[in-house]
């Protein structure tokens, strides 16, 4: 097999070489998108006088049937070619014979890669951003019909005060619409042209840039060919975006394992979505969300990797860079995995309303006393403390708030009356959460409105 | 020294526990947002009738004396309160009497102190962006006094092509561009108000928290009360912009190493940013460069630990989340130092024109040979491989392109005529790379207007 | 103040780069073991001819002085020279006159603080060890005092099979102990002498580098100059020993807050080691364990940021590893303090061992069952699958395996007997896993033997 | 497809949980492994008395078949069964009938997959062991070959001090031997039998361990079976066992790279190593090197995904521990394509001996004049100046030193006699350098015979 580049070589590829160099066994993921380029690329040769109206449409024609081919998976990629580039390339010039030479006019290979990846990125995060919205609209369609269900919130895991189910649900909606945000952004940075760009200085021949990016739907041009070829940020901007979301998942994925125990027992998952043990008959395991979970550890490796490629790499395109390719194929495959998993979790997770209510009283309420004694004039850190003391009191006694008479009560302040004892119920305690952002049904449900709204949800 | 939560509690805090899970030696650094938010809460507090005017007055005056201290330095501040909002609230109520414990009404920690974080992150962000600032129109001042110095680009580091410095010199411009793209995202992400959202689930006071937004100048609310309690994604946003600005500066510097060596020897550092060695007397080292190139690495450790904190933590609030200061004061104060640092070798550095220019001609120019022959109307992979055959003749001879005569061209193809020579001049090769983003003189005069534009420079 | 290698130079080092380049801020936490260094310097210096007894006799006491001073607090830091080396040696120097001078005979810094370095990370592993241990051998006097309670263990977080409370802390004690085979990997990675390699060539005089081990007691030499000033696998070593062990002590921390949760509610940690919340005055948390758990992250990002350092960094020495220093200072402090935090909680820490057992039955037998087939002749599979069925009776009915007649039973299979039922029992269950490492009474006691002899309890 | 555990569960397993959970994708290669251990299995469960001879040979023979199969490639894996594990059992089963469904008798997939891992990483080990020697070796050699070529060290890649290259190359060697340290301690972390562990709690059969170890050449067993198959402490011992290998690699890459540049010009790597440019003819670019050194990404990033995997993971197994394999294995592929690779490099390349040696003399040598200066007693610090000044002369004047007359010597000093001009010459200098570890001839030849012990190179 010839080498596009052999003319100055004075040895044949050592095999070695060829098999560990090549990267044809993962970046062919990039066909599709290379040869859509290859396509605007002849158009813009053509534009530019570099190729014959004959040229170009011959050019086309074999560029279409390539790619229908590899739509269909019967392109056959030989590793002996390096790269997809160089196995389209190669592939053309065997079936239209010289005319396939002229491809590569004006292009490089380090200005062609960047291309290709730039609108891989752009139709990943497409996608990826339908699956994340739709684990939005499922958390506020859950909020919508939870909206009365009451749990306690957890700070170091204690239960901390009562809340709404909804207000819960919707707190990670807003973390989910600031990873679209992140993935936006990596949208953005991908969406510039790079190709005009050459190999490092910038091309020889009058292109029109801005046509190729109108062909391609880019939105502008990279403005500098040594930064265009040099640079990866807006892969960098990618893997960090998946890494924060696949941190927010693993976050939501352990409060879920956690209420899916026997000792929380908040939810309950349908049959279809578990797994059971090899050994134990018994076992009806959380297992998509444990992997949800653990994937978290693949996103930040993948971020991580490239980061560590791009350290200190001299100016401009060097071979490490090749290692890009990997870790952002699999950290846009994971998360697609992960988001479509917690839907179906959150399409069929059942909630046990029951055991969140008994759950979210008792000692859970305190707050709501010492608040009403800041009301009756005493000091917020006077009536802690003398909450505070209550507490140790109804430990002592094993006894709940709701079980306390005024009486006792008042043995701790004379500011409590009848009214302190209505507090210790904890739809009452939630409904009295009513500034901008807390848990208040009726603020709830003002945020549930503009969450349906932003999802477009009638 | 009580505690102010110790009503609960039947036995005193164990000193190593005390002294382990104690902020203060490192929040402290928070201080003056901390008592800035204070001031704007007592004002709420006033304004939802919480509070006299009396009240506030003794507590706002309270308040601004210990500002005066802390900015002073002379605030002393006392582990065994633990953290810096507690310091500050006992150290009011020991002067002003029972008023200072009306300061923490409807307010938590878990507000509180995301409500510093992110007034201290807005005011990072605009320092750094200040410094990169910089460093960026540093960098078009340089490319301006050196539009007509040429150097080889290096692709593999090998010569691949010449360009121009001032051309190489915008290439890192726009990246650091697009790196206070990614700080600004850092400072939208935080500049939205935290308070009011108490210790999860919202706060049982009328309190006006767009109030108090419009008092710290923040442009939104925090939506959800759980998640602005749980969630750390501004600061995430912060380290991983951080991080990538940080590689941007360790490949910059990778650059200027290589070339202060005596072997590159394209540029020459001033004595006065340079440090010598205790034991060999002729070295002049490039440390401060050295430096901002391994900085990067702590830049990505501090981005790993705060992922590493949040991955898989349960909703909402957690202790481990008091992980989450150090790296952020650590990653503000280490780029910030790399910046000036940059800005001084930027300020300081000599270029060796000559030394540049003899290594940008040769066998970088083997290109524009290829490309004159698909001029001609060869195919390019055809060129290519005619002109890889001309290097290896003459790498076989030591010879260099500029010393082949026409005859030895014709040799090779019949194509080349008499112009073909002329393009063995790295200033025609340059130039030649006309279109969008190239190289040509007439293109980066193009690029550096519009540079000149966007930094405010006349 | 005078650089010691100004001579070469003619400007003064700008302040800036002064300030950014100096490292004595934290490398004086070295200076201990430098001065230590040193007088061991002094005396192989003398030994070789180097220094005459008079000149030696008065470095060592000039050396003396200092340390005191250092030990006690009183020696002053000056950041313009640079670090802990030039400190202590500028010292000598105005103090001693001339033959301060003297000392760095021989000697690079690039030697010399990697010597220092070696030393600390000794007695730093040490240190760590000692907590270790401690931790340990709490782990099994608790194994001990715990042998009789049950508690379920948890796969998926689901209730598995049940244990001895003892196998379980002897499973944490087991990793514990591969950490101080990491830790002592460290320590031997470290224990080799780097002095003697001068700047990276060696040196020009015939010190006896045998002698200078000796003299500061390490194992072995450095082989080669070169490896001996460029590497730092010896830190690499011990960042990652903390960083593993981190883990550990991040997943016992994990099942500790679990257990500790109203929920499981199988511990319960004295009020010493809580603290309380700003606002809810109900509130005791374990934030002991939740920053144990959180001190994964500095420990995580501590090693990728040496990792990131030396990533395609040119041999030998450059300035980057000064950026060696903080990461391991801050792992050491850092793993020492959640140690101690871990022995405390351990000491603390009261089971309630009715939860546990009462968690520690029902569906967590039905292995027992399908075992109990298999003994009877039934393929495992199909023993796994009949067993299965009836798991799903069961949930059915709302009933518990203990509640299940023999009649019952029979309705699945034949093969039960009047002895199925006794399995039913946890006790009988754990008994039953009595092969090596399993956790029947007499095998956990075997174990359990084994750990008190190897911890050197009696 | 039959789910083996279905017997509790009601619905079917959904579709996309069925293939997000699967991990027969990648697992699969774990299965010679995986039959290897069933064998083993069935010998101790026939040893037991769970299987009669008849069905142990049966199972045998089946397993023997699969094995071949496997081995073969033409075993097909179906991803609706989840893993290898129930893969290899399915078809047995199919193949054998109901004694197929004995195999999984007292064994969980629990304690299986860690089995598998074990003997995996073993052998991988041992693979990357012998690699790695190559390395080493060749190392030795070309040290023997090239011990008469100086070149300059460098410090802050700035020309310190003549060396040896066979110095230098020694220096590799040794960090390598100390990755083969490493490798073997994650060897002996591997080398502990899990078999036996069950799910989490042991077995309820009277296996005898000892000889399933002595089976599968386990050296040891695992000693408790929560740790058994909670921990995985063997694969982080490996992952950063190739990681820290990785890096010393990424080194050397660099320092070739850097050699192998023009501006260097110290090796020339043979064309079969090197490939070309798509557009620039001339280019003939160390691409193998650029791989090397880039892939110390991957192998941090796989490092660094399992131990966020594990951070804060509940006891003890949970299904986040599937994303274990997928980093070992691709940190074992690419750690022996990167020594591989390294290899061939060290026997292809080609020092330029005259380029080297011409870089190691001048101001390299400065050091050689302040030690003579000490020699003759002046202290170093007042010597190290007083060269400073001469080389600052020397700068000023364009003039190396070895052109310095003793006339101008002794205007710097009257100690300057005769014998000083020799010592302006690499050679002298470098074997000046003759204490242990340092780069004289003598001393390095010494390290030579003792490397070429170790390595068995007669």
């Amino acid at each position: 097999m010839q080498k596009p580049w052999e003319g100055r070589f004075k040895e044949a590829t050592d095999k070695f070489v060829e098999s560990f160099t090549q990267s044809v066994d993962f970046d062919k993921e990039l066909a599709p998108w290379d040869i859509e380029q290859s396509m605007a690329h002849v158009k813009t040769l053509l534009s530019a006088g570099l190729l014959s109206q004959e040229e170009a449409q011959s050019l086309l024609q074999g560029l279409q049937e390539l790619q229908k081919e590899v739509l269909q998976g019967s392109f056959e990629f030989r590793r002996e070619l390096e790269d997809v580039h160089m196995n389209v390339e190669a592939e053309l010039i065997s079936r239209l014979g010289e005319v396939g030479g002229k491809l590569h006019t004006a292009r490089s290979r380090n200005d062609q890669v960047v291309t290709d990846e730039r609108l891989y990125v752009k139709d990943g995060v497409r996608e990826v951003c339908r699956l994340l919205g739709e684990v939005r609209r499922r958390l506020v369609e859950l909020a919508e019909e939870s909206i009365d269900i009451l749990l306690p919130a957890y700070t170091h895991l204690q239960r901390a005060q009562p809340i709404r189910l909804a207000h819960y649900l919707l707190a990670y909606r807003e973390m989910f619409l600031e990873d679209e945000r992140r993935l936006l952004q990596a949208y953005r940075s991908a969406d510039a042209l790079a190709l005009g760009s050459g190999a490092v200085a910038g091309v020889d021949f009058p292109l029109d840039r801005f046509y190729t990016a109108e062909l391609l739907r880019f939105n502008r041009l990279c403005r500098n060919s040594v930064q265009a070829t040099a640079d990866r940020d807006y892969l960098l901007d990618l893997l960090y975006a998946c890494a924060v979301c696949g941190m927010h998942l693993s976050r939501l994925a352990e409060d879920l394992i956690l209420w899916s125990t026997e000792e929380f027992g908040f939810v309950e998952l349908p049959d279809r979505l578990c797994t059971g043990s090899s050994i134990m008959p018994q076992k009806k395991n959380p297992d998509l969300l444990e992997l949800i979970r653990g994937k978290a550890g693949r996103l930040y490796g993948n971020l991580v990797s490239l980061l560590t490629v791009l350290k200190a790499l001299p100016t401009a395109y060097n071979r490490d860079l090749q290692e890009d390719k990997e870790p952002v194929f699999d950290s846009l495959k994971t998360l697609k995995g992960s988001l479509e998993g917690m839907s179906l979790v959150l399409e069929g997770i059942q909630f046990r309303e029951d055991r969140m209510k008994s759950a979210s009283g008792g000692l859970a309420l305190m707050t709501d006393l010492a608040n009403y004694l800041v009301l009756k004039g005493l000091p917020f850190r006077q009536a802690h403390r003398l909450v505070g003391s209550i507490t140790a009191y109804l430990l002592e006694r094993g006894k709940k708030p709701e079980e306390l008479s005024l009486e006792e009560l008042r043995r701790f302040s004379e500011l409590f009356e009848e009214d302190a004892l209505r507090l210790l119920d904890p739809q009452v305690s939630a409904d009295r959460k009513g500034t901008y952002g807390g848990t208040a049904k009726e603020e709830v449900l003002r945020r549930l409105q503009v969450a349906k709204r932003e999802e477009g949800i009638p």
